[in-house]
């Protein structure tokens, strides 16, 4: 087993992070994406799509997107539980891990890859056809949709010390990353929203953070 | 239990087709998105980020992602399995659920809703904060990312009659829901893609496509 890995990019992060919570050690081969070599034929032979993480199975199986990866290692190895104990609780770290994607991680990588010069023509990630070039646009879309991200995320925190219940998850673990990754774009956390920064402030003081 | 639904929304058509395959009836409240009451203050009581589906369970839990929804009802009743049936299955499952989702729907998404002009100052499905408005490039970027979509699904289909092996999955219904979607913005099947033309129709014969 090894994993497909870009030691700069969010995605495979949220891959290093749930494995180093699980206690799992796997082989790593690490790919340039800011180099394009995700885009090379070494590696479009591993995933067309260009796309990182990609776990890749002793018998040759492929997995080529990270929850389907965390999910894959959630149920062969069900300790500790990051993705829900019970069905309801499986539903709501599923909503919850969505949310944080979609309002936190999508949006983080409109306002990057449409400003950073390296992905002029690499609008959408990866790869499959034509350049798609940058929509400039999409820097304040993304930078709208991220200020209502930090205040749900202020909201949710309200409930629980971790995003769902008392202990952390999948959904934690997004957010967190999503928090990481639009730093690079100088997009920090809000100074009033306090318990987002006590939440994070816990997250990353976890030892899984330097993974 | 009752289920948040829009009749005309590929969404919560999603979900609809999924409880129609596990033959699960549950009472649905109709709320209709062209019109903006996924906005007004009776929905957003339920979900404050205006989105639909949602699940209301008996107790008032709600789950508000298709995702988590069809995930709780595969874990209350797994027969039959649409969500894989074995650890590999399951994450192969969500690999190609996961494409269909960013390549087809959310690229279909992009085309539809920065050309309707019901929705010019929706570009981002929902609510939560100021208007976020349509960015016409987004149309030409949606159509680019949804023809690299039809060249996926000709060769994903090369492989097997479905889009995981040998059996109807969740990851056909997004892809399925996601061609019904832009048809509306006149997108079709490319007619070389002989194999997706069968593919489709085999999917749309099922009662569940009535859903």
């Amino acid at each position: 087993m090894k994993l497909y890995d870009c030691a700069m990019a969010p995605n495979p992060r949220r891959a290093r992070i749930f494995l180093a919570e699980k206690g799992i050690e796997i082989p790593k081969v690490e790919v340039d994406i800011l180099e394009g070599e995700n885009l090379g034929p070494a590696f479009l032979a591993v995933n067309p799509r260009g796309l990182l993480p990609v776990l890749e199975l002793d018998d040759g199986t492929r997995f080529d997107e990270v929850m389907a990866i965390c999910r894959y290692f959630e149920d062969i190895q069900p300790e500790p539980p990051l993705l829900g104990r019970t069905p309801v609780e499986r539903a709501l770290v599923e909503c919850m891990q969505r949310k944080m994607e979609f309002d936190g991680m999508v949006a983080g990588s409109e306002v990057f890859r449409n400003t950073h010069p390296q992905f002029a023509a690499r609008s959408i990630p990866g790869g499959g056809g034509e350049a798609i070039p940058a929509i400039p646009a999409l820097v304040d879309r993304g930078r709208q949709t991220l200020a209502r991200f930090f205040g749900w995320l202020e909201r949710y925190l309200e409930r629980s010390p971790y995003l769902v219940g008392d202990h952390y998850t999948m959904a934690d673990i997004t957010a967190q990353c999503a928090i990481d990754f639009v730093a690079w774009v100088d997009i920090k956390i809000p100074a009033a929203n306090s318990r987002t920064q006590r939440w994070y402030e816990s997250v990353a003081a976890r030892p899984s953070a330097q993974a």
